[in-house]
């Protein structure tokens, strides 16, 4: 019983590993499901970490990420636009088929990301062989916009969760 | 043999018919494909549309349509936005997360249409138990860049085509 126990500590222990999301290698069919939190606009090209990702997953896993939105990274300054009045008037977009580098301010900090149009990335996927089950633009429920910044948040889609 | 060519004349036959695409009404199982050009945005729900094409098509049967991207619906007037010098400065994208009525102008006529998001696109595709297995935003190619216009065609999406 105790060895059991410790058998099912030890399968459900989590294991932390800091490295280069390009140079990851998993055992084939290792995990059921993988999931990526706003990074992949950072890597110029999608395609190999892809073909990874289906591979380390079982049949029938999934993989569930957030990015940010080709129309937010279309433009390149990830700015809104504002009115003679300081409001915000509209958001940007520019470029959109123009994929590639852009070069933006992120808490003061200066950041490259990579811009590719939505046809890029369900191309990367199906080319992975993935099956994109679903595609959500997450937007502020209603009774959290009363809440600073949150009213913009509906103005402009800026980062969709897909599930494939 | 001349029963038989008139068989398949009969099948082959297109038969053109024009009605109200919210009360069209087909066999189960009837076809192979559905086709829908530039049109679902001029609906308010298209739930119960994409129910019917479910049940109209075939086991393994294509639904493949274009619809004007909600990038451009979103802002309501789908019009560029110009810099002092009259040169195009960018396309305005607002209001996307208020889904409903947006009037614009198209060809000198006042027209109506409904703004959704890519959520509820693939929401309604999902809902009706389609697989949504191609997204594609078309894109001028290279040899055509030099006509008019074209080239500002790279500058924002404007409509998907999705295969489910």
């Amino acid at each position: 019983m105790i060895d059991r126990a410790r058998e099912i500590n030890a399968r459900a222990a989590i294991e932390y590993c800091v490295a280069d999301i390009e140079s990851l290698h998993f055992p084939q069919g290792g995990f059921g499901a993988v999931i990526s939190s706003l990074v992949l606009h950072c890597l110029e090209d999608i395609g190999p970490l892809f073909l990874g990702i289906f591979s380390w997953l079982r049949a029938g896993g999934r993989f569930v990420f957030t990015v940010e939105r080709p129309v937010f990274t279309a433009e390149g300054s990830q700015q809104r636009v504002l009115d003679e009045g300081g409001e915000i008037a509209r958001f940007p977009v520019d470029n959109y088929c123009v994929e590639g580098k852009r070069e933006t301010v992120f808490s003061g900090e200066r950041v490259s990301k990579f811009h590719r149009t939505l046809t890029a990335c369900f191309g990367a996927l199906t080319s992975a062989r993935f099956r994109v089950s679903d595609l959500v633009e997450p937007a502020p429920p209603k009774d959290m916009l009363g809440r600073p910044g949150m009213r913009d948040e509906l103005r402009r889609p800026m980062m969709p969760i897909l599930r494939a």
